[in-house]
């Protein structure tokens, strides 16, 4: 099957709104959806962006806007008070699961962006994260231990690079055979380009 | 007739691609739209923005992105060298056509826009500018005269500081009774929008 690359950061707005539909576009297309979670920080440090929530007249109006995109596509969304973090502790425990199974690490990314979007949890809080992972039969002592093994922190370190190194400043940011789509309000043209290369 | 605000710089790719799409959605929502061209610099210095283009690794991109929007609405489109520039001439001159004529004015913003994106005319140039509006019969004597006039260049002055007092941080923007969209890809938004208040 052909690949679209996924990559966000679990504290982005548009990053959870791009999730919420990135499993239809992929069966509408016949893709396997490789998720990469990453820090759009460490991308922000390079292109001398900020949180849009952060900028001056632009954060007043993205807010307005994230609201109206989430609703607009059905999925419920709040803007957390405690916003943004630095999803360190998802991304580490989501690569953890993904080595063994890419399917629940999956599920997983849905229930970390829900869990904060949706449902007022701080995953800023790694035993919050923990607790997500336990409700899939996950042990808590492994993925605790995951999350803090250098193995994983350095894996999470490499995926950041490899994204900025293929130019994903944004989240989302998606790459399919290398053409890349930024942004939730890219998906539509993403699946044009798609089925036009089919 | 209700009324649509659109908000752009003459310099602006995504503001051209917008003003190529506005009649037909103006058409199908039976909606007045008043033309109302400004200089997103003025608003850049207050939120800490550059042209896209100039930003570190994203200016890569959204060239990319630019070339992919235009070529999939169909409009003519390429990135001058000379680029960005500031558009005070046409503002000048389309605020002083559109004192006496706002269609008229509106074709003219067309062939300013077409010029400098389309067919590579020098915009930045104020005699350019001049001989575009010659072409729908204007004196260039008497639009010479308006633009260098301080009538024009402090209405223009005030339609900028009305711009950011309202949040049009960028280009193209719209409102809909005071509802904000930022960006050409805001569009289908802006008539669902539109629609549902109908």
């Amino acid at each position: 099957m052909p690949e679209l690359d996924f990559y966000f950061d679990f504290s982005s707005p548009y990053g959870y709104l791009a999730s919420e539909r990135v499993d239809a576009l992929a069966e509408r297309c016949g893709l396997s959806v490789y998720w990469r979670p990453f820090l759009i920080g460490t991308a922000f440090k390079q292109t001398g962006q900020s949180p849009l929530t952060e900028q001056p007249i632009r954060g007043d109006y993205f807010r307005h806007d994230m609201d109206r995109c989430a609703r607009l596509q059905g999925t419920p969304f709040k803007l957390p008070e405690k916003f943004p973090y630095a999803a360190v502790a998802p991304c580490r425990a989501f690569y953890w699961i993904n080595s063994f199974d890419p399917k629940l690490a999956q599920k997983f990314a849905h229930d970390v962006y829900r869990g904060y979007f949706a449902d007022g949890l701080d995953m800023s809080n790694p035993e919050t994260v923990i607790a997500t992972a336990t409700r899939h039969g996950i042990d808590a002592g492994r993925i605790r231990h995951a999350m803090t093994d250098p193995k994983w922190k350095q894996h999470l370190r490499e995926v950041n690079e490899q994204a900025i190194e293929r130019g994903a400043f944004g989240s989302p940011f998606f790459f399919y055979k290398n053409e890349p789509f930024f942004g939730n309000d890219r998906m539509d043209q993403l699946e044009l380009w798609i089925k036009s290369q089919a």
